[in-house]
């Protein structure tokens, strides 16, 4: 048994953490760290927890239960990470950082698990994708074997768990409901990230990110337009992207008569993708689980490769937390 | 032209009063005092007063502009409002109070419109009612006479802007989507306010009261139970909410083959209601829509009737802040 | 492995069965018979049975398939079951019918588990109760022990997937989105199968039953207010409760710091329950899944029951299908 | 007084039209056709028309009451409007029609207000605009001015209510609930629409146009993503939309700290445009509501415009049917 520590441990991404692992067969959950629940059961806070037994652990809890060969994962907010991950590191642990904070650092092995398998199996520091990175990646990379187009949109919807559980106005029921709203509009923190792998990867094309909140608490639609000069062959595009994922346990490519559904993915770590030639430009429309293999979903994959665990270990069930 | 503050202008149901006053012929809005919002353009916080120009005045606004003869309407949180109040009456002006500071006072005039229009056409101070007792009193004044029941139960539902526009985890739309949320088991705040409306008009009986949250930003609907010894005449019945809201503009009685609709009464001061007998149990149930009738729908009502302006004036086109 | 065949297979509920089954061990899904959906992929038609890769079958396809000892789970209208299940038992199949058709019959056993668990064991035909009285009668029933209540009131509220899936005005998005609507207001179709139940169990008081739609897909609360003559003792109230449900696996009876949560139950055959005695009012409020405990996970618990396997085998699991 | 006839009134559109016009100065409603309501009052249909007394009449209606001069609104579905119309214009009557038939056809003027408003004030046959071509084209026609963009990308998203009344599956609560779903991926009816105007008005660039379904009830946000070989200068661009909304009613553009919002303009005429220059592609987002300017409240607006009214007559409230 792995003993993981769930470091940041009151957001929604965490809890999700929590419902896959209860489940996990060679991992143990030790510490549920969280300045703010402290000693409060998680039963208490998430309905989709209510069969557990969990309690939150007071702050430095994960420090001082954190033995060699401990899995951390990192949950807390953007900017916290950095304080703390490498003195876990340090203590020969192995990190999980859910934060954005290692996403554009060499130091950390970006875990987009379906393109960097080998890393993150070899890696001690995992920086987790963000959601939005992620729909975006899996739509865009398989184009990588085709050239480079020479400009890229995403339109990206997202439900507004995705925003975090600390109350905003933004977040309220009343402002969310009824609405569709873009953001980010001057600048995403996404968008640096994308592009970054975009580079990494071989598909050095400028980029229009265009995130957009829709009235449902979980859930990612990702339209990726890949313009190029000339129309591709179908063909090359449909055999892209069944050798990119013809093999995968969670990405699947949907077919001409069918849709990419976030329903389908809800609740999971899958993806769905469709992609379609439509003259000079490539559409890949791509559906995941914000909190599914956006989040929660895909960290567990990265423990599970990590650990030399089959893949798909702990992650056959639905997890709902929001 | 008479002159409104209002006063805590950066809630829901303020909000609401802006828009309902923003096209009242007789009204001119002077101060819209916000601490926290100071500054702000109001078309920037709520979409739906985007066409209005107002800006939120800073603290001290409405005392500093207060003239005799002025309104106030005080629409800041519960327990705030004791502090101020009595300067703005000092000073002349008339005050409509939407929190629950003064409703149990009998320095102040219990606002429910249809059933104190003389009181409140008199008044200087104007304890506008709760969401939850406008709609469950609208429901069981009218029995008051055919006799007291042995037991009421009222069963309410709620839209979420009931909750205020102050972030908090439980108002988060992935915390209220998908979910039916009982609340106030253990006791709420708007029960002794119901039983000392009942008290007062003549229907002393003991009173079950269960408040819910259900999924929807905005409207009301309370199911009452009336239990009787015997069963009640159903003549005699539907004849007491005829006369009593017969020559209603807002309250409207629906018959055996309508059903209240929240929809239909939704950015309005309307209320719908549907009264059925049912062996011993008199059932009425209520829709209002919680920031109309229930909260600046009525004050707008109020307000009217205190300054002797005809009732409905303004309240004709819906308005909706959330 | 028993076989079953689901007859009727187009709607959330069945599609719900298929999704438990679909991982119980002990059982394989033999044929899925639909007249309109026949040779079509259940993938295409539900996105959570996606990764499934069952299709509907034509009529009478179980007729031609069924053998002795097979399970027959009836999921078609209202008012059909009547003409087919008589041929399923002479040709030795056994049937759960997921239809209002045989819940007010001698010949069919009533499967409310936690209730009816030994003449379930022993049944050929099992009428699965309806969602509204499976939350009702779970909150009533520990009462039998304490009294007969002068009157019950039952004020129920349910997610939509409770009308099916046959497309009518009402169900539409457009219609239940921003509305809560009482109905059934002279009459519903749940009140005499919960008082016929009521009086088989020794509680027949007068009941008073208000079905709500609210705006979510799925769950259920129903609040039930017992009036007595006199007060309940606290004590025993608990302890009526705790006794009922003490065993249970799948009822939680919930403190009185906690609440009932659609939320918690939803994807389950679960239950939660909270009891208060206020005045001579006993309140118990319990929230449902209603395609779960309310149809399909109550149906497969009704299988495990009458073939003797453990009870919650293939329940462990969230299932959803709206 | 000018006399309207609704033709095929049963549907969102329809009844949305009668909101307008219901407080239309100018205008009163004559016949209200629907096949299959028929007999039926609006306010037992429509909870927002419930303070109406309208009734729906009779198949045939329209043409028996019909006088030269009158004006017919038709709302029926895709495909009936070529087989009544020209009766409709032979005795005199003017027709703005919100089906698809006519907008391909060059016998009838293009309804789009502020960009072809010469035309439809002479006209005697207006064919109103689908909602996504309003949307789409109010967001690129400024672009016009500025040259021809390689290609253009809409990714839009809608509202339920879009989809009509007729119940379909797709539009049911349980299915659009939790759900994004993009749809006709391989062709919509709006794409050779949207195509002809963009020709027509100097615009003939290559189109990728994806609509989507999002959980709401109304309202919809269309993205355009134009794709320039070089960049466009920023301030050349905004002086083109304010050129061509400067002088809108209707129309709003936002400036670069503000955001379109969906909300802002639910149950209104408006719409709210935003622009950026990102490199070599200008981005232009327009919310509209789909009822609204996408299809009622534009007839409106048409109809003043040929009738000579002024434009906003009757449009300063929010109408809302959904």
């Amino acid at each position: 048994m792995t003993r993981v520590h769930i470091w940041g441990a009151s957001g929604y991404a965490a809890a999700e953490c929590v419902r896959y692992l209860d489940t996990h067969p060679f991992v143990e959950i030790v510490t549920l760290e969280s300045r703010s629940h402290a000693g409060a059961r998680l039963a208490d806070h998430f309905p989709l927890l209510r069969t557990t037994s969990y309690r939150f652990d007071g702050e430095g809890s994960t420090a001082a239960a954190l033995r060699t060969g401990d899995v951390v994962i990192a949950a807390t907010a953007h900017g916290e990470a950095r304080a703390f991950v490498p003195q876990f590191l340090e203590r020969g642990a192995s990190v999980i950082d859910l934060s954005a904070d290692y996403r554009l650092d060499d130091n950390a092995v970006y875990g987009l698990a379906e393109w960097n398998r080998d890393a993150i199996a070899d890696a001690r520091l995992i920086a987790n994708p963000g959601c939005y990175p992620t729909a975006s990646l899996l739509a865009i990379l398989p184009l990588s074997r085709l050239g480079v187009p020479r400009q890229l949109i995403v339109d990206a919807k997202s439900g507004i768990s995705g925003a975090g559980r600390n109350p905003s106005v933004g977040s309220l029921y009343a402002e969310v409901s009824g609405e569709i709203r873009p953001y980010g509009l001057g600048g995403h923190r996404h968008q640096p990230e994308i592009e970054r792998l975009l580079s990494v990867n071989g598909v050095p094309a400028p980029l229009t990110f265009t995130p957009h909140v829709v009235p449902l608490a979980r859930g990612m639609l990702a339209d990726v337009y890949a313009i190029f000069d000339a129309p591709l062959d179908s063909d090359a595009v449909r055999a892209a992207y069944a050798e990119a994922y013809g093999n995968s346990t969670f990405v699947r490519v949907i077919g001409a008569d069918g849709t990419p559904s976030v329903s389908a993915v809800s609740g999971t770590n899958d993806a769905e993708l469709r992609v379609d030639v439509l003259g000079n430009v490539v559409r890949a429309i791509c559906a995941i689980d914000n909190l599914g293999k956006g989040a929660a979903g895909q960290a567990i994959q990265n423990l599970n490769i990590m650990l030399g665990y089959p893949e798909e270990t702990g992650l056959h069930a639905r997890a709902f937390v929001a």
